[in-house]
């Protein structure tokens, strides 16, 4: 039989010496890509541990990155969400989004300083890896350089989607490109016709010019859909066979690599 | 006070009617970067109860994935370590390292599908994500179609390197291109002045070149080179800081983004 494991302790576990008494810890936690399974031990941890979990949402919904959560927290006292003042409403390079969103994450930097410089742990909940397109690095910026950080890997939505995909996404020595859907049709084509692997993100109300590009680069045919990979309405289909457009946040394309295998 | 975490078990936990009895499950499990701590619940359960737990490793030393495991396995007796016959000592691309490459997995596959068809589950334990530049995916190739799969996807090596190189690597819509650092450094430099983001694996004694990629894309100075990231040894310093071009298996180079910041 094995011995317990053998997981490191947070710092407020830790013998009163080796405390940092002053502040609290600002936790960036990768949620992983939806399924809780895949949650690191690290992740849990500071979900059961942290004095208050932020997650950002769209108003009135709840986040998905707090969905996730729930296998570890069920008391919702410790809950912060944070509500986006736009999603998708304007275009996200317009100066009235960016100024909108300067404000937002402001404000809300400001009153999470108030909590750590109170001593409290705030853990800030990112689907994902935080430094991965998560929003946790406009606060993380904000703060990084008051208070302590701590920074939890996650697994990357794009790993939980070839995995469920059942596609290994890189052998050998492809060249993987990341490329968000919100690229012009000319870069996106470009781009897909000059790498050996590839994954699409964001794909939302983009997918039509996708699919364009995609057919420009001759790679329909090796193209992946997968929505909401490791989720609850998982779905996964090669894009050829997808009969719509519709395509919802949590969605993405993968181009599978056929590098070298012996 | 939240009640127990709510995750999934394994097969065999499962109610006799739902099991599946016949032939063992294979597990591609991703054990993440090298700490510990960024192991998936999902990998501690299947590492805590798979009958054989394989590693790959090079002859007479022990795998870094095996040692990863010991947080968690302490019982020996349910290794199984695979000695790759060669690892740098002659090129990857050469006929005779591709023959005895697939001629090793030809084999190793063999003596695993002995075993789950004899009913017992085994565990390919992964450097970071299984479908991710894998050696498991050559196994995963020559027994999917025969046994039950179940992947356990994992924090990439190179989450862990950003986490600990403390730098976010993408912003907004930055493209990300992950280089092998095998390929040729025109090819390398051409692909690295056309992103806004980049990670160059497979370092080795492939230093020299990418340094020189580097320069001629102009990015040197961005360049950030991680060393066991999130292992014991773990060195993160400015590629232009660091004054030799020695470099393990485990380190890469690293190139964040520079994107949209509201």
């Amino acid at each position: 039989m094995d011995a317990a494991p053998d997981f490191t302790p947070l710092a407020e576990e830790a013998p009163a010496p080796h405390r940092a008494a002053v502040t609290g810890t600002l936790y960036g936690v990768g949620m992983g890509p939806g399924d809780p399974d895949y949650l690191t031990v690290r992740a849990v941890r500071v979900l059961e541990r942290a004095h208050h979990l932020v997650h950002f949402c769209k108003a009135g919904r709840r986040g998905n990155a707090r969905t996730i959560a729930d296998a570890v927290v069920r008391d919702p006292a410790r809950e912060w969400p944070l509500a986006y003042p736009y999603t998708t409403e304007i275009p996200a390079d317009s100066p009235e989004y960016l100024a909108a969103l300067a404000a937002f994450y402001d404000d809300a930097a400001q009153k999470l300083a108030d909590e750590l410089g109170a001593g409290r742990d705030v853990a800030i909940l990112s689907e994902g890896d935080p430094f991965f397109y998560g929003s946790f690095m406009h606060l993380w910026r904000r703060l990084k350089d008051r208070f302590p950080v701590e920074v939890v890997p996650g697994v990357t939505g794009m790993s939980g989607c070839w995995t469920r995909a059942g596609t290994p996404i890189t052998w050998g020595d492809d060249v993987l490109t990341v490329l968000p859907a919100t690229l012009p049709a000319a870069d996106l084509a470009r781009r897909l016709r000059d790498t050996d692997a590839a994954v699409v993100m964001k794909l939302g109300r983009h997918l039509p010019k996708v699919r364009g590009a995609l057919k420009e680069a001759g790679l329909l045919a090796r193209a992946v859909y997968v929505e909401r990979g490791t989720m609850k309405g998982e779905h996964v289909v090669m894009l050829a066979d997808k009969p719509d457009d519709a395509a919802p946040y949590f969605s993405m394309v993968l181009i599978p690599g056929e590098g070298r295998r012996p």
